[in-house]
């Protein structure tokens, strides 16, 4: 045996952050960049937006199908955000685990949560901060001419996502993008050189021994 | 505060493998890449061998000398291998630690698992592992003209540093040098990002969120 041929468990790349601090930019640049990776794409029962497509962005799902989802079992997570449901389909996620391929997971600390107890050895997550207050309220005011309500409740929302950085591994300051994707792809690279997620090292180190 | 003065507290690198995997090599270049990067130089009682610097290669000192540091604690761990008595200084590298600057140690499974009781939460430990038999083999017997004694010695020793593997967090395969220093500084890279290693980041969180 080679160490080319020895066997890897793929792991599960969880990314969260407050909106405006940048993780949309940081996912597509990984997968783009990043062989053996894919996303997991989640069910919602919210209308998609123009330019949203079924199956990249979102399975969009009725409240009934998403009911029946987790009932069966065939959702990893799910989760009620403003009057709407999301899930993440089990199906595809362990599928590539087991062929040694990464999945990568852009859900917020509910979703995290509930990932760590159904899956815990398998899961590597990265929350990302914006590099001060005033570039997030920038970056949340740029998006659109939203009213000053919808802002208040998009600005309180930040605050309560960020409040949940303590439960990740590591944290990622995005003050330069490039290098906050430098960042993302080191862990990566990192946690998919882990012992554990190695399972065909044994073999392969016993045989050199043995040949000594 | 801005996130460019969120204090971290340093780690300590552990590089450990057979003679003959590519360890120096490895190390070399990232001392010379990597800031904040400074070698723990062990002290030793064997005899210094042509070109061996003291305070660059080793701290060459007497049996008594060994003894002393070892009564007063001054070693974070110590050793004897073939007849001569190893060990690290501890005051270099608290002093790195607290200044947010991170070590690297050249040691072997002796001295990593005292680091592992000594100091748990600062190590990240890598193991790494020539590609094949034939390889190490080579580039074993390729070092010196040896006797067929020395050799058979050497090689038993590295089939027993090698079965020690199992206790080391990463696994890195040496199979191309630019690879391996590659992967290495990803470990590095990454356990600089971990959550723990970085105190200041509750302050600089919690100075956003009062900003919402």
């Amino acid at each position: 045996m080679t160490d080319r041929n020895v066997p890897r468990r793929g792991l599960m790349l969880v990314l969260s952050s407050p909106s405006g601090a940048g993780k949309s930019t940081i996912s597509r640049a990984l997968l783009r960049d990043e062989h053996q990776l894919s996303m997991s794409v989640s069910v919602t029962t919210r209308t998609p937006r123009p330019g949203e497509v079924h199956g990249k962005d979102y399975y969009f799902i009725t409240v009934d199908e998403h009911r029946h989802m987790v009932a069966n079992g065939e959702l990893l997570e799910h989760a009620k955000v403003f009057d709407n449901y999301y899930g993440t389909p089990r199906a595809h996620v362990e599928k590539e685990l087991a062929a040694g391929h990464d999945v990568l997971f852009d859900i917020d600390w509910q979703g995290t949560q509930q990932l760590k107890s159904s899956a815990p050895n398998d899961l590597v997550t990265v929350f990302i901060l914006p590099p001060s207050i005033g570039e997030l309220e920038r970056r949340l005011r740029g998006r659109a001419q939203d009213s000053e309500e919808v802002m208040r409740k998009r600005m309180a929302r930040a605050a309560d996502e960020m409040s949940h950085w303590p439960e990740y591994e590591y944290i990622v300051v995005n003050r330069e993008v490039d290098e906050s994707i430098a960042q993302v792809r080191a862990i990566l690279t990192a946690e998919r050189l882990r012992r554990e997620r190695r399972p065909g090292l044994a073999d392969f180190v016993n045989d050199m021994r043995g040949g000594l």
